[in-house]
């Protein structure tokens, strides 16, 4: 048999194909994924579940003119292979390479950037109604998880959607609820949906049969529709004014294909429910996708190996450590996460203390909203959540939590640079963000041991707190673990040097300190941007003549910024250099080439302040 | 008869009261409603419609033990005058007086504050888990209007309490569905439950003549969900894992409270609909619950007067009217409001041009998700939003619309302090937070008419700005009727004078020009944050020694902040006094009290100016 593969170069091909093709191409997709996944590391697990999904979209559709809008989008591997760039999949996530996510300027069939979840029925929405009121016949169509529909803003959109007459189609791609415990409502109801009730079944086999015949098709359903008012139960997705379908089997291109070319036909808004399996085809991923979710570099044949040397211990670690002790010794304290236990470092907490954990789903504004609750109660809430997902609440940090001063943790994993993921997932605003709010403060480690030490002290407020920390492994400064704090908002001096101080905010602090020996400057670990320790600034700035302010997030009203502020307030003037991110977006790629590559590394710092104030004098 | 409200200081008495009382009582406390909003204005015609609802609540209730959270909470003001507060109504939303929201630091009965919508759930979630967690008999209530319902976290919070088996009771207050349009999906449903179908008839019959006997209800209630899984259609709230009760009528005693009765003695979650009228009892708001939504202070007898001499154009009227032009002009201009038609000035454009126009209901998230939707299909639209609200979408702002760099208008109508509605609507951190965002720009116009030129300059552009202007009428400019715009990123001096120059950004210029009238500074009108005017600001900082920034917003990360980075990254070392909103949140009140109260009014910006920088060189 020949291989299709290699002969597409866009998938207008596809259009022509058979279902027996379309089917090899299957193969041969879900192939190509899992070969160049193992040896790139990626998604993998929702890539393999979207393999026939994605073949039979681009079939039925007339892609690029009709728009696919994938939700979250980790899982356009197979799109991308179909799209023109199948020969840069070794590439992926890299550098230079084709991003993990769909991305505008990465291809026209890439018809709207996502990586955070439940934006795709509002962007499609706005592809359909642009299409309306400019007179062009065209589909959007937005396919969106099951997990992903639990946010907020998927209803927001739905509510909207299902009052407009518009060629929309959003497609629930719904895994296998048997793997992922489910979480919420929703996932509970869907789970029954796919129970096969007799209404579901009676359906689908009504409709096997009319799928030879469409324009009979549209006659049944107007039937179908006045019968259903009277004896089934209307699905919640036709109680927000969808047509519902479903739901059908995701890898069968049988049911796939006629069912989109029915649904292509009708107007209005249409919803297939489709169920799919995470991992589906590779036998390991299928038994544990959720550690086949977004691997490293494997061997196929072998799986996943424990890596023989124990790796560092992570700054999710230390806090998913902290946050066990402190609950074994304060019944106050609950943790919350939307929808991120492992991610946040929360596997041993759920088992320890199950009762105090909340998984919300992904739900960051009830999230934050529900812990203000529970803080008014005398509880002591902690919620564990990626600084760029706290974007998703800024409203509620600042409305329930701040307004009230209520006495929230909020730990912020994946502050700064992030590497793979990119630009999206950065967590490079929540310092500006955070500061220019009333009673909020910000602690900022310079390592897993302060990490450790500045949850207690945040702890122990009682105002709001937010500790960001950045992915992955720091310095490697192991926490001692006991319960004891550091001073709230006082920093150190690390290293007494001349002329120049450097004030590191977090964990570029190591890399100051080589830079300093380099320079014979002073550094100060800063800890906490807000309260500033404006003592240690102001004594650092008398003996100084020079002071550089060093932050891994943006320098445009970050700590730099407050420092600057202060120093005006006191009425002292000293020359500043403020170093962090720049006001532009920063691709992925290798997260140590990226900082490198903003000058955040000992290198680029200690380039930047002998540009600025000169080279160091010499010794003696 | 005896007036009952003058004998009650606190809830408990009305425990005792029998139904033909708690009927007095309702009478009692809408008169009083009424004649103290017609005396301070504020908001009437949903107050008017909470009355019996309220009376009820902390009848069948055991306030404050229990929880009572009011989603919003502007139709709190007979929960206030219930709980101690009647004495003070006079004061209402004025400076030092009691707030128009409920407030923790005002009442032990004001669980929650609210005032931005769809929190209630959330957070009487977050409560009813507490008392869980803490092993406490209590009842959480939330009561939310249909219209906050509509918005994201409401349902978030709806799938995380479905599936929970707190003491939570969730309450629909669906306000006639006849007065405003429905907008929506969700809304469109909710007036299907009131059609009066056959389901929902039957529910009522049955549990009316059940009510006499509490046990026999939880019975019925187990055998209807039997009976309901077989033949009738399940309504969403049920979907949700809510046990649905309802509709009933919201004005009426007999049937509140022996369903809250009931309600009580549910364990698992709970969902009353309540169908109230806007307006309820004073026929002049029930015809028009729009005008009598927040009215000034009027007769009671007569009415609202149209006042006699025009009022000052507002800052929304000048956005409304620039609309309707540039759209009349460019057909691909889009409108998109999160439910504020009337607030952000869209009225009239919305009939002229229904087809791109789009409430799309209280949903910030989905709004600007929406529009870059629209925007990548080539239209240009501009999403009017008050500041404050535009931090509910603060991650759509970056995700979806900066990091994509699509061309999206963000009218920012009350950017600043907002006088009456107090710190949960201040728009005092939108420079701050949209700042330090990659491609967003920032326009602050001084006037209506640069208000109008520089909404024309934002369109012009192919990447996303924000144009932040305040609440009501500014200093009287009036717009030219031209489509132009003025320069992209450039301000211009407005009164050159020596040593001091006073950097405006926004309407703070004319107490700026006041100031230094008095000062012999010099004063400079920025327009934009971002981009920043540096050829100006360094040419200034060349020729003065000292600058003064100011703005209608937080100091910290704020336009002033921006200045010292400039100056800084220029090596320019110049003493800068930063003017604008301290870091605390600022009560209601008259808002001229309040900016005057911040210092920002002109003797304030003097006094201020001279105290940092010494009085002026006498003339000569």
């Amino acid at each position: 048999m020949t291989e299709l593969l290699p002969t597409i170069h866009d998938p207008s091909v596809l259009r022509e194909y058979d279902r027996a093709q379309l089917k090899q191409l299957s193969d041969e997709v879900r192939a190509c994924v899992l070969d160049n996944v193992s040896r790139t590391g990626g998604h993998l697990s929702s890539n393999l579940g979207t393999v026939e999904l994605t073949v039979a979209l681009h079939h039925v559709f007339n892609t690029p003119h009709d728009r696919l809008v994938w939700d979250v989008g980790h899982q356009t591997y197979p799109h991308k292979i179909l799209t023109g760039r199948r020969e840069r999949m070794p590439t992926l996530r890299q550098q230079g390479g084709i991003s993990g996510f769909p991305q505008r300027s990465e291809s026209e069939y890439d018809t709207f950037g996502t990586a955070h979840s439940s934006t795709s029925i509002s962007a499609a929405l706005g592809m359909a109604m642009a299409a309306k009121q400019k007179g062009e016949e065209r589909h959007a169509v937005a396919i969106i998880g099951d997990g992903a529909m639990t946010a907020g803003m998927a209803f927001e959109a739905l509510n909207n959607a299902g009052v407009s007459d518009c060629k929309l189609l959003v497609i629930l791609n719904d895994n296998d609820m048997s793997i992922s415990p489910p979480v919420g409502a929703l996932n509970r109801y869907l789970a029954q949906l796919m129970s096969g009730n007799f209404y579901a079944a009676a359906k689908n086999v009504g409709k096997s049969v009319l799928r030879a015949a469409p324009p009979l098709f549209e006659l049944a359903k107007r039937f179908e529709q006045h019968a259903k008012g009277m004896v089934v139960p209307a699905t919640l997705f036709e109680q927000f004014g969808f047509n519902y379908v479903g739901p059908i089997d995701g890898h069968d291109i049988d049911s796939l294909v006629p069912t989109l070319e029915n649904l292509k036909q009708l107007d209005g808004p249409q919803f297939l429910h489709v169920v799919t399996k995470k991992g589906q085809g590779y036998k390991l991923a299928e038994a544990d996708p959720v550690a086949y979710h977004g691997p490293g570099k494997f061997d196929p044949q072998v799986g996943l190996v424990k890596p023989a040397t124990a790796p560092k211990q992570t700054f999710t670690q230390v806090f998913g450590q902290w946050l066990c002790d402190m609950a074994g010794k304060d019944g106050r304290l609950v943790a919350i996460t939307p929808a991120m236990r492992e991610g946040s470092g929360m596997v041993e907490f759920q088992q320890q203390f199950p009762g105090r954990y909340h998984d919300v789903g992904i739900a960051e504004q009830h999230a934050v909203t529900f812990a203000a609750g529970l803080a008014c109660e005398g509880l002591k809430p902690v919620v564990a959540i990626y600084s760029t997902f706290l974007q998703r609440a800024y409203d509620q940090l600042i409305h329930d939590v701040a307004i009230q001063n209520l006495p929230v943790v909020f730990a912020l994993d994946r502050a700064g640079l992030v590497g793979a993921d990119g630009a999206t997932h950065a967590g490079a605003y929540d310092i500006p963000f955070v500061r220019c709010i009333p009673n909020m403060s910000i602690a900022c480690p310079a390592d897993e041991a302060e990490c450790r030490a500045l949850l207690t002290t945040a702890y122990e407020q009682s105002h709001p707190v937010t500790v960001r920390y950045p992915r992955g492994a720091g310095a490697g400064v192991v926490p001692h673990l006991t319960l004891e704090g550091l001073p709230f908002g006082k920093g150190e001096v690390r290293r007494q040097g001349t002329r120049i101080a450097i004030l590191a905010f977090g964990t570029l602090l190591y890399p100051a300190l080589k830079a300093a020996d380099a320079l014979g400057a002073t550094v100060v670990n800063m800890r906490w941007v807000k309260p500033l320790d404006v003592d240690l600034l102001l004594q650092i700035a008398a003996t100084h003549e020079a002071l550089v302010t060093l932050e891994e997030g943006a320098v445009m009203g970050g700590a730099g910024s407050a420092v600057l502020e202060a120093l005006q307030a006191a009425g002292v003037d000293r020359p500043v250099l403020q170093l962090g991110l720049p006001d532009r977006f920063i691709e992925h790629g290798d997260p140590t080439k990226l900082l490198s590559g903003a000058g955040l590394d000992a290198s680029g710092i200690e380039r930047s302040i002998a540009a600025r104030f000169g080279a160091p004098e010499s010794a003696g």
